[in-house]
């Protein structure tokens, strides 16, 4: 075992100062009419928790884990037992992966494909031994050089072909595993330069694309969410999936609004010029909300940080949009984020979940105050109570004109008065919650 | 006359150094089958041009136009002079303006709409006597305190109700004048917090009100085009219009995609973290493209500089996309920018009109160049050549799906081979052509 | 009065619901020595608080103030009520203003100083009566046409003059009353294109305007501050006093570093890409920590939002910079802060300072928790604790060249072990005293 | 050779369609005295022209450069034999080069010495054999893990030892080879938290470095320049030499402004926030330029592209401060340039360093008719007259104090009236020269 001087994590409440137990995250404590566990779901993520070295681009990795030595199949299995043994310690019920992270790239596909299927034997056994699940998988359609110019969108169908049939098995082996979802994130399906580019292009073959992964999951039966995950650039200087609302565009556009559904990552949001919250909302005004990749960005730097989430106002005021639209389904929170280069103990790895966990069980707890209480969503109701009458309700329905408006306003002289938004009021009342 | 000191605008050709002469811009000169003032269909604004006072956040006014004398009747019948004297001199075929900046508002609605008739009926004697014509008209659903929270997003239906009057005459006044096409631009159509913001309940009361702008051009059998202008922040925090995409996810969602076409700004697609090239090339590959804000933003500041284009090469390829997908329709260039606040002699309108119309007439010759020699959309051509081939078509055919080309893959053991993507060698190409 | 539906504003403890009431700021309570009122010296501005009409680049002025109405000079004496009325309401001890929000320009600059100590006159009877004094004053070089290209920095030597004879009287008000600091800021000293602008010569300009600044301060005996505030844009392209690191920079060359210390502002730390805390950190480390004009930012925009402060964690770390530096001397927090344009109530404005004070109360009882448990500091002098061994005692004493470094090294066979950084572990830390 | 292929890049003009051809770059044409050659002395740089494999944070390598294959003294031999070629085929005068990229790291520092000795012979014949020069070395204190958290400003004074080892044997190796100038970048000399950072005794520790450096320069009597290289941000959250303004800061307070010049990088600047142009002013007004490392970044992504400069307009007026502040001493283009990830043939090379190097000849020409028709700065000398007048004179001579500057103001009722800054006329005179 990695891992033999950490003890399991557990529950100290907020006055605890150990520094290896949880003080929010109280798996078992209902809220809402669940458990903390199912309502946040978190799930621990194999590229940054397991794969990166701690590489940047100016220098060599800095961590020494033990399943990052030997040969290709070695590491592979030996970060099966290291991502079992993080999870179970930390109890966290979810587990997410790439194909590439959890099994090499071998001569060929096939053989890369058999060797896939070795440690999907592997993660079978213990899944079954730890009742970890899986909350998703998905492909690495960007590492390999052969992806250089993206996946779905690269300007050789043979690239394209190939990224089908490695989605195909990707796919297969989430269903196998029981994963509730399936990502599709970008990658490199985007653009380093216009002067290369068709755009038109590109566009349509990432619609076939995601038709033809529709498709699949019908034909194999496997009954998941299928999300894509919105991110505006990096590694390419433009990505196609660019927020919420550009993927939301491109779904209509190919009849696949009811196929998909989004992953949200918080980094990803900033970097696009929106806050966390905002991309969350859309989301869900829009029908399309799935899940999240949680953590934080840096605002000052313009690259995906991917840091632990810390913020509990934010974390609270997201869940509490996400309960008052019901909660997860299958989607839950992954922690899409990764230790700072310099965090090079084998504890560091458990400070940075610990505070990740403890962040959103801390926000989940402020989030059910607030919607308890009420006061927040009372004055947003009361903000837009005028829309409940007579006015506000025809004008919905459709069976107000512009002319009926016009001399509306004309023959009753309207002439509305602005009220105050009272942000400051409202932030004031928010910060009485943390 | 108010420019008495300023000469008719006329071409010089390249070599001249008379600053108040064209270099560039020769109105009658044919490129591709058309005048350059047919191709760039340059206007000129009402409200940057004659309206805006040089006032900043930090500052009083800096202009003393005489036009922003006298009162408010006055001032919107000075500026009619001004605007036809403006567009006379430089040769520009069309203006546009806001209800607003033409036309001040009055103690009632009713009064107000009876003084935007007076002046429209200057502005009609105007255009008749001088051949200037309406690109487009619009509403200034912003600058009133009554829309401090929006229009139609506003959480107040009065509000709604009095933005649709105002849009309703507006719309009309518009057709009345001939005017080629109507933009919505959000305004104010965002929010400040989302603590106060039900999102969903707003994207409705935006989609209706598109419906029903839609509705009223049809039902006064006005031909021209609608068009709505992407914007991402700037008054508010979030603009509902953010980018090109999320109109057209937006546009969708209600069944509006028909009926509304994109008025791309440059400075905004900027602001949004997109190229100027970007944003159009996305509203054509998307049946979207209408028409274009010219101007520039300054990317190392957050905000709306709105300064004259300058940059010939970025021009040059978007007239190029502009070009290749058929040019102008009902659109065109219209300068959404503004003279520096301490630019404030007479004549600094005249060369900053000049260098823009200059940058355009430039950039056109240069597009033309391009697509003559056809060397850059060769190099296109050839890189996504394979699509051409039988696997290519039968992908986009909808013919192969994620089994078939996992097959394919296997059986022929495809291993695609990175080309290059040879962007230097692309970027050196563009460079001979300035 | 102007605002006789508020209560004076006290403290009720953390779990009070009244929002009309602190829940940290105990004015009296002691912490660290002294009163929080003593630690803090929260200050009410004029221009945000009292002048400023919610007007914005789009749009007009909101806010009805029955102190904006009138003639320049009733304005300037009902603002005069207005924020003794308010600062006594909120119990704040301090006010700051420009020369120009206490009293309006005239025609002739005597006529306008001859008006500002009339005002003045109001002013110190004010102060007297409720015994709130005056944190600063400042002069706005920034905001009349004549400063359109700055004040010292402009191209015309008479501008210039004009400038130092406003600050000559700005000065000489604020000693007159009392004030314990005298700010500059930046206002327009900058550029808007390098095409029209000497830098170097610029340079020299606003190094002599402030050296005259500095030996008039001596001239008339006044013991108080002279402070400058850094700030990176807006309204112009670039300013002088980018950030800290470059406003010291500057002193260092014009010999002036012993002169001035520095006003840090919060959002404009961010506009120039750094952490408040760090340009608080930058400014203490090099002994020219002065005061704070604290607000905050919208990082995801790119201008001056210039918010209440509302992050207790960061409030808290700053303090405890500040603390550990010995706290305030003649500086304080004073409130750069406006309310949102849809603030438009009465009691917008309490809620706006009581939120912003009780962000300072409630981070300066974070930070002194912080620095009683001492564990923040105490991972820090234990991650530096090699340089008080005989190594680095030596090295920064100066008794080690490169060559002898380079032997001990070679001879000892020196290969450090990277150590971990436990910036999650830290983090984590701070999270338990929110 | 590993360019057989590629034939010796000569000169053809303007019109030439010939994609391995200059169009602009005449290495013997003389342009204000000089050949071309001696104006721009263009240098090749090693990283990334041979070291950089195409690695991104998201993928592998992608480029196969042979000389990137083989044990590490066989690839560092490999490299010396490429750089020679390339240098000599583009007819660059100059090369660059890190300890690390010349040479491998090896067990000890001895041995990791005394194979950059060998690599040194290697270079000597070669720059003995083509006449290529070396521009600067510098060390690479970023890349192994031992500096994870900085250099000079490491917590650990034996990782600052280390680095003192380090560079000086990186310092005389450069002084060996003939070196002009050595640089310093700050590679991870900043932070990635405050909280476990004490910023003030990194300044110390970092200004001791800088002076060891300057003492070991005199004692071993290299003539050279020491530069240091500004940057903000990237690998670390944030870099102490984040600009022009904070290094000049930095090596005032250290008493070292006097052994110090900057490298100023385009990318570099504009993540700070400045134009490249106002680094280079700024440089140059202070007496601090040195040298240029040439390239240019994407302003809408937040991170260091490293793309090569194809902005003649820049160029054009950067390099015309350049030459009018007397042009390079030391000095030179450095191209700290990479191609894209996507660039994988062997010809993208070449046609990388072509466009750059026609970029700044083309630049230098236009900069060159700048200066000779001299109506730019004309405009500016024209703006500022007024400071050669007598009240100009006596204000920057210190002959003027607050007091003389009022009662001049007062008694001669000066109100200045402003003018215009002519922005958009300029601008139209700079378009008129590309």
């Amino acid at each position: 075992m990695y891992f033999d001087s950490i003890p399991p994590i557990t529950f100290e409440g907020p006055e605890s100062s150990n520094p290896l137990a949880y003080r929010y995250y109280d798996a078992k404590r209902v809220v809402r009419g669940k458990t903390m566990r199912d309502q946040l779901r978190c799930a621990i993520c194999y590229w940054h928790t397991l794969s990166w070295p701690g590489r940047d681009i100016f220098g060599d990795g800095t961590f020494e884990h033990p399943w990052l030595k030997g040969d290709p199949m070695e590491m592979a299995e030996r970060r099966v037992d290291a991502m079992f043994e993080i999870a179970t310690k930390l109890g966290a019920p979810y587990y997410t992966f790439h194909d590439r992270d959890a099994s090499p790239e071998l001569g060929t596909l096939r053989e890369t494909n058999a060797a896939l299927d070795r440690v999907a034997d592997k993660l079978a056994a213990a899944m079954e031994r730890t009742g970890v699940k899986l909350l998703w998988g998905t492909a690495n359609l960007f590492g390999h050089p052969r992806y250089l110019a993206g996946a779905a969108t690269n300007p050789d169908p043979e690239v394209f072909a190939y990224a089908a049939a490695q989605v195909k098995k990707a796919l297969e082996v989430t269903h196998r595993l029981g994963g509730e979802n399936y990502v599709l994130w970008g990658g490199r399906e985007g653009y380093e330069t216009l002067l290369n580019t068709d755009l038109s292009r590109e566009g349509q073959q990432l619609g076939r694309f995601l038709g033809m992964v529709a498709e699949h999951k019908h034909a194999i039966g496997w009954k998941g969410t299928l999300l894509i995950e919105p991110k505006p650039r990096e590694p390419t200087k433009h990505q196609y999936d660019f927020d919420a609302g550009n993927v939301y565009a491109s779904l209509q556009r190919h009849g696949l609004a009811g196929e998909y559904k989004l992953n949200i990552e918080a980094n990803h949001a900033t970097l696009a010029g929106h806050s966390f919250q905002h991309e969350v909302a859309y989301a869900i005004a829009n029908g399309l909300f799935g899940s999240i990749d949680i953590n934080r960005g840096d605002v000052l730097l313009g690259w995906d940080t991917d840091q632990m989430p810390n913020d509990v106002v934010e974390t609270a005021l997201v869940i509490k949009d996400i309960l008052a639209a019901g909660g997860f389904t299958t989607g839950g929170f992954n922690f899409d984020a990764k230790l700072r280069r310099q965090s090079i103990e084998a504890a560091d790895l458990f400070h940075a979940h610990i505070g990740g966990i403890d962040t959103l069980a801390h926000g989940l707890l402020v989030a059910d105050r607030m919607l308890s209480e009420g006061r927040l969503d009372a004055a947003v109701a009361e903000r837009y109570a005028g829309w409940n009458g007579e006015l506000g309700r025809n004008i919905l329905a459709g069976k107000q004109s512009l002319t009926d408006l016009a001399k509306l306003v004309e023959d009753k002289g309207i002439n509305p008065k602005p009220r105050s938004g009272r942000q400051e009021a409202l932030e004031n009342l928010v910060a009485k919650y943390t």
